[in-house]
């Protein structure tokens, strides 16, 4: 494959994803999400606009100190305002502040917008795109021009548009990027606008495409513009976004490099891509689609019968690619060969051999399955896989014994001025000695969690340096209202290792009192706290 | 218009669309999705198998007792088994006795289908074709020819699938449909293998497509079939199918009709599209996808303060088309980044006329800019910010007041052989009275929920309709372990409406029980369950 055919793929979750009802992310949640699509082998990943959200100024700095691995880091701001100096411009000093090589500059397409949106004059929208881009490369930054509402810009006046494209690149964007801000847009229309844009700009300059999905249409207007020559294609993980969602790259990035033979990840790299976009709806606490493309758990779901007997001798009878490829997996309710390897070679990751013969590698399969069945779900939680799995070789050392706790919370007095309380009893089973402890906490999770460590800490004075660093309720069949049952993901830390654990329950103090105690456990395993912080989850 | 940019829509919910994971019909779903789709103005509506389904034979009988005003309703059947004669079939008759006009046969267009699927020789299949369309053309019957596995089949062996075709053509199908049945093609090579079909059969036979979104291209491909000529589209509402599901036709006919100029619906129907797809996925028993292009809450949701000021000047700044078009509404969302103009159009939503001068406005966006510095998220929960507002404006009537709760749980014994209990115990001032309850529930949440219920319920007798149909969970600065806040969303139903109340807290327990008691407050002051469905959240 040469070099002609690498499409460089721009992710923008942390900015246009985040958009979407319902997300709200932390620093640590930015982070987090950062290094999985650093990990992944994206080549740039848009972090925010610090101009317009002065906490993620903070985000940059951060990537600063711990750098990424692999990809570009990309700060995101608009043109600078009318009739104003650009080096005067505070949104453009936050941006450098920023201190990233790369920047996205999005302007002004559409002479409607720029009349009624900005109401400024055309000629001034000009000046803005050409100041803020000179000025970026001056202060030795590599600018990505985003073209907002190009395609409707383009339809309304299509030299106003190409006006602001060209002086775009004049003042010296190494990408000009096509924006179909409103969705809008159909595949037919895109190849043709691309058509003739090539005809008025320079063969040289790279030409990026930015689609959303209003029309349910925004992979297939991406590829369309990747036949057309696009050579960046930007969109988020799982399509999240305003409305109805970017382009989601976990059909695109398959769709580009498996069928159309396309280089957008090393090869490797897209075996995870399953994996990557589970962690990142946990991160961002939303359920991730079963029924995504590619991804999702139910893409390449086999029901009974013929198609399961078709699919076991010839799986090309019913599946389009090589589940995988993408790291997903068939999944057929009679063969369980793939659950097999996967727990021979989570095995391998804790260090126990298991074979395919020994009975016991079925059990914990069987045991597994069972468990998920009831809304357990251990991609995320590999703490507690391993203690399953020792437990059921007989290899799980009891540190301890829960027989039994009692949570008390008490509100009282009228709205705004009443005050609450919460109060949790323990009682502890530890080397033979029957221990009841009491605290109090902010809320019933944390006089339980409280209690648990007092008790416990006596025994094991490791415990001190315990401590949360993630707490995540998931509601299951939420449609259940109040009665649903609960998932409670808890991460824990010793200061320097970190791991994950979890509980379910229709009690979400049941919940959250397994997590809890099995991410105690868990530390206690642990051998040595002084060694390189390591990330289990 | 005239009448060769007629599209005809094939709905196939209640067939294909019902293979998804986690969908199960009764036959009064079936019916009362079959009557909703009738009244849309969908010309044809496949109803099942009756010949591997012997329940489905009873929904077509219960349609000939009580037809369909305008929609044909069809029944699919495969062609006859292998070296059998047609008219001694089963599984045809089972069709016949379905006693509809129209069906639609499907066969193999794939020659590793009929080798290693059913296992019989090429021309055997040619010849179940052939038999199978001739036998119910002489019975009568108008026949819809599906070519399952066209695309792969024609890549493969692009003689023998047009053979295929040809036989179903001669024997006197009056459509032949081409499935992309395992969902890999790209739309390229649909219009690609369309021109090629068109050269080798009778320009006047009717062609029709049917998409899966297994690259999440299904309404693309779908688009690319119709123009090159496709007159039917078969599709389900909402994309419900097997794996990833079937090109959503909740995306095509706007499509397709609003931005290509075909007519697919009477334009009065499709402004039912978005009720209608509502009110199916309530029958489905799914939630609606928030974010669904066209009819999602989400699809002309507007969050930013320069967005919504836009596009109440002009509303083609930010929207690709007039919801209303599809019967969807604009939605302004209150969020940390809202201004005033969010604030005024809200209030105008709910009644209230506020101006941009008006003192209080700015007090009420203060307001809610605290409580989401605080970690309340609005835009999710329309009815609290609807009592926010009232309440701010001195027009919030107090129903009840709580006094104060006390909420018990316990869990005794070790490990598996555990029980626990919750209980709660709640004061609330009613009309002058004070009123003591008490109620058990699965988990302290659920008994909270009840024992308020039992208290107001004597003085509140509408609230015996009330119940919760949703409850969220989400852990703000998750970071902080079990000290974290908490947001809790609740939905809340009196059968007719729905609306969406907040509470948070440090306190789980207090965030639940805000979000609760403000659900019933709001529902008590809707003053009517009788008027039609309308979705509040």
């Amino acid at each position: 494959m040469n070099s002609t055919d690498r499409i460089w793929i721009y992710d923008t979750t942390l900015r246009d994803g985040a958009q979407r009802e319902g997300i709200s992310l932390s620093l640590e949640d930015k982070l987090k999400i950062a290094r999985t699509l650093d990990a992944m082998g994206i080549p740039f990943i848009e972090g925010g606009w610090p101009g317009a959200n002065p906490k993620d100024v903070q985000f940059f700095w951060k990537l600063a100190e711990e750098p990424l691995q692999q990809a570009e880091i990309v700060a995101f701001c608009s043109t600078r305002r009318p009739h104003r100096v650009a080096a005067e411009d505070k949104m453009l000093q936050a941006i450098l502040a920023a201190g990233t090589k790369w920047v996205t500059i999005f302007g002004k397409s559409w002479d409607l917008h720029v009349s009624e949106g900005i109401e400024t004059t055309l000629p001034e929208n000009l000046a803005m795109i050409r100041d803020t881009i000179e000025y970026l490369v001056s202060q030795g930054r590599k600018v990505i021009y985003d073209a907002e509402h190009w395609f409707d810009g383009y339809k309304n006046n299509p030299e106003y548009a190409l006006s602001t494209l060209k002086t775009a690149i004049a003042a010296g964007a190494e990408w000009v990027v096509l924006c179909d801000t409103n969705g809008g847009s159909l595949p037919e229309e895109i190849t043709q606008i691309l058509r003739e844009v090539k005809q008025e700009i320079d063969s040289e300059i790279k030409i990026g495409i930015h689609t959303h999905n209003d029309c349910d249409l925004a992979v297939a207007n991406a590829i369309a513009a990747v036949r057309e020559g696009a050579t960046m294609v930007q969109g988020t993980i799982e399509g999240y976004g305003e409305r109805c969602g970017n382009a989601n790259l976990c059909s695109l990035i398959p769709n580009l490099q498996l069928k159309m033979d396309y280089n957008c990840l090393p090869a490797e790299k897209l075996t995870q891509l399953t994996t990557a976009s589970r962690k990142i709806s946990e991160i961002v606490n939303l359920a991730p689609n079963e029924h995504a493309p590619f991804v999702g758990r139910s893409a390449f779901a086999h029901k009974g019968g013929i198609h399961v007997s078709a699919v076991e001798k010839n799986p090309l009878t019913y599946e389009h690619i090589k589940p995988e490829a993408v790291g997903n997996q068939r999944r057929v309710v009679i063969s369980e060969q793939s659950g097999i390897s996967n727990i021979l070679s989570k095995a391998r990751c804790f260090g126990v051999e298991l074979t395919k013969q020994d009975p016991q590698t079925r059990k914990i399969l069987e045991q597994i399955k069972h468990l998920e069945s009831q809304g357990y779900q251990f991609e995320a939680a590999e703490a507690s896989i391993e203690l399953l799995m020792l437990s059921m070789l007989d290899k799980r050392q009891e540190m301890f014994q829960i027989k039994g706790f009692q949570v008390h919370c008490d509100l009282r007095g009228e709205s705004d001025r009443h005050y609450t309380t919460a109060t949790a009893t323990i009682k502890v089973s530890v080397k033979g000695e029957d221990i009841l402890e009491v605290a109090e906490g902010n809320g019933p999770v944390s006089a339980l969690d409280s209690a648990l460590r007092k008790a416990l800490v006596k025994f094991y004075p490791r415990i001190a340096a315990f401590g949360l660093t993630d707490y995540k309720v998931r509601i299951l069949d939420s449609a259940a209202g109040t009665e649903a049952k609960t998932r409670v993901l808890v991460e824990s830390s010793n200061g320097a290792e970190r791991w994950t654990t979890l509980g379910v329950s229709h009690n979400i103090l049941e919940a959250s009192y397994q997590a809890v105690v099995e991410g105690i456990e868990y530390g206690l395993t642990l051998k040595s706290s002084t060694q390189q912080a390591i990330t289990h989850s």
